[in-house]
Protein backbone atom coordinates (compact mmCIF):
# COMPACT_ATOMS: atom_id res chain seq x y z
CA UNK A 1 0.00 0.00 0.00
CA UNK A 2 1.53 3.58 -1.03
CA UNK A 3 1.13 6.02 1.80
CA UNK A 4 2.93 8.97 1.71
CA UNK A 5 1.21 12.35 1.60
CA UNK A 6 2.41 14.79 -0.44
CA UNK A 7 2.40 18.27 1.04
CA UNK A 8 0.43 20.87 -1.73
CA UNK A 9 0.82 24.10 0.06
CA UNK A 10 1.70 25.42 3.75
CA UNK A 11 0.02 27.73 5.79
CA UNK A 12 1.57 29.17 8.70
CA UNK A 13 -0.97 30.36 11.15
CA UNK A 14 0.95 31.13 14.58
CA UNK A 15 4.25 31.85 15.81
CA UNK A 16 4.96 31.45 19.31
CA UNK A 17 7.56 31.00 21.84
CA UNK A 18 7.26 27.58 22.09
CA UNK A 19 5.33 25.89 19.24
CA UNK A 20 4.25 27.31 15.92
CA UNK A 21 1.40 25.54 14.15
CA UNK A 22 1.05 25.40 10.23
CA UNK A 23 -1.90 23.77 8.15
CA UNK A 24 -0.75 21.98 5.06
CA UNK A 25 -3.10 20.85 2.44
CA UNK A 26 -1.61 17.42 1.35
CA UNK A 27 -2.53 14.57 -1.33
CA UNK A 28 -3.70 11.86 -0.39
CA UNK A 29 -2.49 8.48 -1.77
CA UNK A 30 -5.80 8.34 -3.59
CA UNK A 31 -5.65 11.80 -5.14
CA UNK A 32 -7.73 13.64 -2.87
CA UNK A 33 -6.94 16.45 -0.75
CA UNK A 34 -6.74 16.72 3.31
CA UNK A 35 -5.92 18.99 5.05
CA UNK A 36 -3.59 18.55 8.62
CA UNK A 37 -2.96 20.45 11.26
CA UNK A 38 0.72 20.43 12.76
CA UNK A 39 2.18 22.29 15.52
CA UNK A 40 5.84 22.59 15.05
CA UNK A 41 8.74 22.51 18.25
CA UNK A 42 12.44 22.66 18.41
CA UNK A 43 12.72 19.04 20.38
CA UNK A 44 13.38 18.52 23.84
CA UNK A 45 15.84 16.59 26.38
CA UNK A 46 14.34 14.61 28.99
CA UNK A 47 16.94 12.72 31.43
CA UNK A 48 16.70 9.78 33.92
CA UNK A 49 18.57 10.68 37.16
CA UNK A 50 19.25 8.17 39.95
CA UNK A 51 20.60 9.12 43.06
CA UNK A 52 23.88 6.93 45.30
CA UNK A 53 20.62 6.22 46.73
CA UNK A 54 18.35 4.42 44.11
CA UNK A 55 15.81 7.48 43.74
CA UNK A 56 14.93 8.95 40.83
CA UNK A 57 15.02 12.48 40.33
CA UNK A 58 12.14 14.40 40.00
CA UNK A 59 10.86 17.93 39.20
CA UNK A 60 7.25 19.68 40.70
CA UNK A 61 6.42 22.33 38.93
CA UNK A 62 2.88 24.00 37.49
CA UNK A 63 1.24 22.90 34.12
CA UNK A 64 -0.78 25.67 32.84
CA UNK A 65 -1.96 23.36 29.80
CA UNK A 66 -3.24 20.88 33.22
CA UNK A 67 -3.81 23.36 35.27
CA UNK A 68 -2.47 21.01 38.20
CA UNK A 69 1.18 20.46 39.61
CA UNK A 70 3.31 17.45 38.35
CA UNK A 71 6.23 15.26 39.03
CA UNK A 72 8.23 15.04 35.81
CA UNK A 73 11.62 14.49 35.05
CA UNK A 74 14.25 16.66 34.55
CA UNK A 75 13.76 18.29 30.85
CA UNK A 76 13.86 21.15 28.82
CA UNK A 77 13.62 22.65 24.81
CA UNK A 78 16.35 22.65 22.29
CA UNK A 79 17.34 25.89 21.16
CA UNK A 80 17.86 25.70 17.48
CA UNK A 81 21.20 24.46 15.92
CA UNK A 82 22.01 22.97 19.61
CA UNK A 83 23.32 19.32 19.97
CA UNK A 84 20.45 17.81 22.68
CA UNK A 85 23.53 16.55 24.97
CA UNK A 86 24.35 20.12 25.08
CA UNK A 87 20.58 20.68 26.10
CA UNK A 88 20.77 17.96 28.37
CA UNK A 89 23.94 18.83 30.20
CA UNK A 90 22.30 22.03 30.67
CA UNK A 91 19.02 21.25 31.96
CA UNK A 92 20.55 18.83 34.44
CA UNK A 93 22.62 21.67 35.93
CA UNK A 94 19.68 24.24 35.81
CA UNK A 95 16.85 22.25 36.72
CA UNK A 96 18.85 19.88 39.66
CA UNK A 97 22.35 21.16 40.47
CA UNK A 98 23.26 18.17 39.86
CA UNK A 99 25.98 17.02 37.37
CA UNK A 100 26.73 13.59 35.99
CA UNK A 101 29.92 11.36 34.89
CA UNK A 102 28.22 10.91 32.01
CA UNK A 103 25.24 11.20 30.04
CA UNK A 104 24.15 8.28 27.91
CA UNK A 105 21.75 8.76 25.12
CA UNK A 106 19.00 5.74 25.01
CA UNK A 107 16.46 6.89 22.38
CA UNK A 108 14.15 9.27 21.05
CA UNK A 109 10.66 9.35 20.59
CA UNK A 110 7.98 11.49 19.53
CA UNK A 111 5.57 12.61 21.92
CA UNK A 112 2.27 13.17 19.94
CA UNK A 113 2.54 12.17 16.52
CA UNK A 114 -0.60 12.51 15.37
CA UNK A 115 -0.29 16.70 15.34
CA UNK A 116 2.94 17.86 16.32
CA UNK A 117 6.90 17.09 15.68
CA UNK A 118 8.02 17.19 19.32
CA UNK A 119 11.04 14.60 19.73
CA UNK A 120 12.14 13.98 23.17
CA UNK A 121 15.67 13.12 23.48
CA UNK A 122 15.80 10.63 26.43
CA UNK A 123 19.29 10.09 28.84
CA UNK A 124 20.38 8.35 31.49
CA UNK A 125 22.53 10.56 34.01
CA UNK A 126 25.41 8.08 35.18
CA UNK A 127 27.07 9.30 38.60
CA UNK A 128 25.34 12.59 39.66
CA UNK A 129 26.94 14.56 41.64
CA UNK A 130 26.61 18.38 43.29
CA UNK A 131 27.61 20.96 39.76
CA UNK A 132 30.72 23.05 40.80
CA UNK A 133 28.97 26.08 38.43
CA UNK A 134 24.76 27.23 38.68
CA UNK A 135 23.76 28.10 35.50
CA UNK A 136 20.76 30.68 35.75
CA UNK A 137 17.61 29.45 35.93
CA UNK A 138 14.48 30.93 33.72
CA UNK A 139 12.75 33.71 35.61
CA UNK A 140 9.39 32.53 34.84
CA UNK A 141 10.10 28.68 36.39
CA UNK A 142 9.06 28.03 39.54
CA UNK A 143 10.50 24.47 39.90
CA UNK A 144 11.39 22.50 43.17
CA UNK A 145 13.73 18.87 43.52
CA UNK A 146 11.81 15.70 44.21
CA UNK A 147 13.88 12.44 44.79
CA UNK A 148 11.52 9.57 44.85
CA UNK A 149 12.24 5.70 45.78
CA UNK A 150 10.42 3.37 43.25
CA UNK A 151 7.72 2.77 45.65
CA UNK A 152 7.05 6.43 46.08
CA UNK A 153 7.20 6.85 42.55
CA UNK A 154 4.17 3.82 42.17
CA UNK A 155 2.23 6.39 44.30
CA UNK A 156 2.99 9.15 42.58
CA UNK A 157 1.47 7.62 39.79
CA UNK A 158 -1.69 6.57 41.66
CA UNK A 159 -2.03 9.87 43.19
CA UNK A 160 -1.94 11.26 39.55
CA UNK A 161 0.88 13.59 39.99
CA UNK A 162 3.58 11.36 37.56
CA UNK A 163 1.25 11.87 34.52
CA UNK A 164 3.13 12.41 31.95
CA UNK A 165 4.50 9.90 28.72
CA UNK A 166 8.01 11.14 28.87
CA UNK A 167 8.51 10.38 32.63
CA UNK A 168 6.18 7.35 32.50
CA UNK A 169 9.08 5.65 29.77
CA UNK A 170 11.46 6.92 31.92
CA UNK A 171 9.98 5.24 35.25
CA UNK A 172 9.44 2.08 33.24
CA UNK A 173 12.95 1.91 31.94
CA UNK A 174 14.06 2.49 35.32
CA UNK A 175 11.85 -0.72 36.15
CA UNK A 176 13.34 -2.62 33.45
CA UNK A 177 16.60 -2.03 34.75
CA UNK A 178 16.31 -3.58 37.64
CA UNK B 1 6.42 27.04 47.42
CA UNK B 2 3.26 28.12 46.06
CA UNK B 3 3.10 26.83 42.07
CA UNK B 4 -0.34 28.07 40.74
CA UNK B 5 -0.42 29.95 37.83
CA UNK B 6 -3.71 32.40 37.81
CA UNK B 7 -5.49 32.42 34.61
CA UNK B 8 -6.03 36.34 33.79
CA UNK B 9 -6.93 36.41 30.05
CA UNK B 10 -7.82 33.58 27.35
CA UNK B 11 -6.97 34.35 23.69
CA UNK B 12 -8.72 32.35 21.25
CA UNK B 13 -6.07 31.89 18.57
CA UNK B 14 -7.37 28.90 16.01
CA UNK B 15 -9.86 26.45 16.28
CA UNK B 16 -9.22 23.41 14.22
CA UNK B 17 -10.47 19.82 13.44
CA UNK B 18 -8.10 17.90 15.76
CA UNK B 19 -6.69 20.66 17.82
CA UNK B 20 -7.16 24.01 19.28
CA UNK B 21 -4.39 26.95 20.58
CA UNK B 22 -5.05 29.47 23.10
CA UNK B 23 -2.82 32.04 24.61
CA UNK B 24 -3.33 32.18 28.24
CA UNK B 25 -2.02 35.57 30.12
CA UNK B 26 -1.11 34.13 33.80
CA UNK B 27 -0.11 35.46 37.12
CA UNK B 28 2.67 34.05 37.96
CA UNK B 29 3.51 33.25 41.89
CA UNK B 30 5.55 35.38 42.37
CA UNK B 31 2.86 38.25 41.19
CA UNK B 32 4.51 38.95 37.17
CA UNK B 33 2.81 38.02 34.22
CA UNK B 34 3.91 35.14 31.68
CA UNK B 35 2.36 34.05 28.18
CA UNK B 36 1.55 30.39 27.87
CA UNK B 37 0.67 28.99 24.58
CA UNK B 38 -1.60 25.61 24.92
CA UNK B 39 -2.81 23.17 22.75
CA UNK B 40 -6.72 22.31 23.54
CA UNK B 41 -7.14 18.39 22.21
CA UNK B 42 -9.88 16.66 23.17
CA UNK B 43 -8.13 13.30 24.46
CA UNK B 44 -7.61 9.94 22.95
CA UNK B 45 -7.39 6.00 23.81
CA UNK B 46 -4.32 3.82 23.31
CA UNK B 47 -5.14 0.05 22.48
CA UNK B 48 -2.73 -2.69 23.69
CA UNK B 49 -3.88 -5.24 21.35
CA UNK B 50 -1.70 -8.84 21.66
CA UNK B 51 -2.99 -12.05 19.16
CA UNK B 52 -2.96 -15.85 20.40
CA UNK B 53 0.11 -15.96 18.93
CA UNK B 54 1.77 -13.68 21.52
CA UNK B 55 2.45 -10.90 18.88
CA UNK B 56 1.68 -6.99 19.30
CA UNK B 57 -1.12 -5.57 17.01
CA UNK B 58 0.53 -2.32 15.41
CA UNK B 59 -1.22 0.12 12.81
CA UNK B 60 1.14 1.52 9.71
CA UNK B 61 0.17 4.97 8.42
CA UNK B 62 1.48 7.83 7.30
CA UNK B 63 2.14 11.08 10.09
CA UNK B 64 2.07 14.02 8.31
CA UNK B 65 3.91 16.06 11.36
CA UNK B 66 6.91 13.71 11.04
CA UNK B 67 7.04 13.58 7.56
CA UNK B 68 6.96 9.47 7.88
CA UNK B 69 5.51 5.81 7.98
CA UNK B 70 5.09 4.59 11.74
CA UNK B 71 4.29 1.59 13.47
CA UNK B 72 1.71 2.65 16.30
CA UNK B 73 -0.83 0.63 18.81
CA UNK B 74 -4.50 1.24 17.66
CA UNK B 75 -5.40 4.79 18.71
CA UNK B 76 -8.16 7.23 18.34
CA UNK B 77 -9.43 10.46 19.31
CA UNK B 78 -12.33 10.65 21.69
CA UNK B 79 -15.71 12.36 20.49
CA UNK B 80 -17.05 15.26 22.60
CA UNK B 81 -19.24 13.90 25.61
CA UNK B 82 -17.82 10.06 24.86
CA UNK B 83 -16.65 7.62 27.55
CA UNK B 84 -13.29 6.67 26.77
CA UNK B 85 -14.29 2.68 26.48
CA UNK B 86 -16.74 3.36 23.88
CA UNK B 87 -13.61 5.38 21.53
CA UNK B 88 -11.38 2.60 22.50
CA UNK B 89 -14.27 -0.70 21.09
CA UNK B 90 -15.09 1.65 18.43
CA UNK B 91 -11.28 2.23 17.26
CA UNK B 92 -10.42 -1.61 17.45
CA UNK B 93 -13.20 -2.18 15.65
CA UNK B 94 -11.96 0.53 12.45
CA UNK B 95 -8.55 0.20 12.82
CA UNK B 96 -7.88 -3.74 13.15
CA UNK B 97 -10.95 -5.29 12.95
CA UNK B 98 -10.74 -7.34 16.17
CA UNK B 99 -12.80 -7.07 19.22
CA UNK B 100 -11.81 -8.16 22.51
CA UNK B 101 -13.98 -10.06 25.46
CA UNK B 102 -12.54 -6.95 27.98
CA UNK B 103 -11.22 -4.26 27.70
CA UNK B 104 -9.07 -3.46 30.96
CA UNK B 105 -8.49 0.65 31.65
CA UNK B 106 -4.44 0.45 32.74
CA UNK B 107 -3.77 4.23 33.37
CA UNK B 108 -3.87 7.64 31.71
CA UNK B 109 -1.08 9.75 30.72
CA UNK B 110 -0.56 13.75 29.48
CA UNK B 111 1.56 13.42 26.11
CA UNK B 112 3.24 16.57 26.03
CA UNK B 113 2.33 18.51 29.09
CA UNK B 114 4.27 21.49 28.67
CA UNK B 115 2.11 23.11 25.41
CA UNK B 116 -1.04 20.63 25.30
CA UNK B 117 -3.43 19.15 27.24
CA UNK B 118 -4.09 15.63 25.38
CA UNK B 119 -4.87 13.26 27.77
CA UNK B 120 -4.53 9.61 26.46
CA UNK B 121 -6.15 6.83 27.70
CA UNK B 122 -4.57 3.65 28.00
CA UNK B 123 -6.16 -0.03 27.33
CA UNK B 124 -5.09 -3.50 27.39
CA UNK B 125 -7.70 -5.96 25.50
CA UNK B 126 -8.04 -9.41 26.33
CA UNK B 127 -8.89 -12.20 24.33
CA UNK B 128 -8.92 -10.85 21.03
CA UNK B 129 -11.41 -12.46 17.79
CA UNK B 130 -12.59 -10.95 14.51
CA UNK B 131 -15.28 -8.44 14.46
CA UNK B 132 -18.80 -9.47 13.88
CA UNK B 133 -20.15 -6.33 12.66
CA UNK B 134 -17.11 -4.13 10.48
CA UNK B 135 -17.72 -0.31 11.77
CA UNK B 136 -17.00 1.82 8.61
CA UNK B 137 -13.51 3.11 8.42
CA UNK B 138 -12.65 7.62 7.99
CA UNK B 139 -12.21 8.19 4.63
CA UNK B 140 -8.86 9.64 4.71
CA UNK B 141 -7.44 6.87 6.50
CA UNK B 142 -5.32 4.69 4.96
CA UNK B 143 -3.67 2.10 7.79
CA UNK B 144 -2.09 -1.45 7.01
CA UNK B 145 -2.33 -3.84 10.28
CA UNK B 146 1.03 -5.36 11.41
CA UNK B 147 1.57 -8.10 13.62
CA UNK B 148 5.15 -8.56 15.59
CA UNK B 149 6.88 -10.35 18.37
CA UNK B 150 9.05 -8.85 20.94
CA UNK B 151 11.83 -9.49 18.61
CA UNK B 152 10.13 -7.91 15.77
CA UNK B 153 8.84 -5.13 18.14
CA UNK B 154 12.68 -4.11 19.30
CA UNK B 155 14.02 -4.40 15.61
CA UNK B 156 10.95 -2.03 14.75
CA UNK B 157 12.10 0.35 17.31
CA UNK B 158 16.07 0.31 16.34
CA UNK B 159 14.94 1.04 12.61
CA UNK B 160 12.92 4.24 14.06
CA UNK B 161 9.07 2.68 12.80
CA UNK B 162 8.00 2.38 16.16
CA UNK B 163 8.94 5.81 17.60
CA UNK B 164 6.08 7.30 19.44
CA UNK B 165 5.52 8.01 23.16
CA UNK B 166 2.31 5.93 23.80
CA UNK B 167 3.49 3.10 21.82
CA UNK B 168 6.99 2.68 23.62
CA UNK B 169 4.82 2.85 27.14
CA UNK B 170 2.77 0.13 24.99
CA UNK B 171 5.51 -2.10 24.42
CA UNK B 172 6.98 -1.34 28.12
CA UNK B 173 4.08 -2.37 29.74
CA UNK B 174 3.90 -5.46 27.49
CA UNK B 175 7.90 -6.08 28.60
CA UNK B 176 7.03 -5.64 32.05
CA UNK B 177 4.26 -8.18 31.80
CA UNK B 178 6.53 -10.88 30.81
Amino acid sequence: MEFEEKVKKVEHVFDGKIIDLDIETVELPNGKEAKREIIRHQGAVAIIAITDENKMVFIKQWRAPLGQVTLEVPAGKIEPGEDPNVTAVRELNEETRFEADKLEFINTFYTSPGFADEKMYMYHAVNLKPVKDELPQDSDEFLELVELSLPEVEQAIAEGLICDSKTLIAVMYWKLMQ
